[in-house]
């Protein structure tokens, strides 16, 4: 079974945007964290408790961060979205057999030890999708 | 406590999105509804199950819905996220007097009997924020 694991907002200022989503949610971020390899610092709230739904703000922390032209291009906003699956190789092997085009062709190394694959929102109506397996 | 409801998405082209999402969720729709105010048609997947986050491609039935015009302007893609509250009178008031931009200074009825409002994305990273109340 699959489900959504998390939402990722881009954000500009991520101490303003923790403050805002915290009185929209109720609640603080569980984790604040830096991602190397994406270039940004990253806020998580879970407001469902655990194993419900996330929510992550995204901050660019250097010009050349991805994140950084997405919303120098879009300005800030809904992101991605990443669904967990079950077995990760298999649903790229799928996804690919279907036409789908996937901006990673295999699975590589996310955080927490999870493994990840994007999909490119040219294959899925405009949304950036990520997939994870734990 | 809040959790996240549902992802609301925008499609121009509702058979050929569910088909798309059915092979990336892998599950089939739950429903698929009209909702005559909005003037869209919404096809809703729920891959973890039951009270779990949904996932909902809104596509616009007529020229003159607001989904057709973000379409136009923005393009298909993440639309809305909703977070479900315990009371979302209070939430409203409490966002108020924060100074949030509401759409909706008060609860209006949504579907399946909810009480729903709308938060403006210029209060909120540029996130469109949707709050319901069962």
């Amino acid at each position: 079974m699959s489900k959504v694991s998390h939402i990722g907002i881009a954000v500009d200022n991520l101490e303003k945007s923790i403050e805002l989503f915290s009185k929209i949610l109720g609640c603080d971020p569980i984790s604040i964290e830096e991602v190397a390899d994406q270039k940004v610092k990253v806020a998580i709230f879970r407001p469902g408790g655990e194993h419900t739904t996330a929510i992550e703000l995204v901050c660019p922390v250097s010009n050349d961060s991805p994140v950084k032209k997405y919303i120098d291009k879009r300005g800030q906003g809904l992101h991605h979205i990443s669904i967990n699956v079950e077995n990760i190789a298999d649903k790229l092997d799928h996804l690919k057999s279907k036409d789908f085009k996937l901006i990673d062709q295999a699975p590589r190394q996310g955080a927490e030890g999870k493994k990840i694959a994007f999909v490119h929102p040219s294959s899925t109506s405009g949304v950036l999708i990520e997939l994870e397996q734990d």
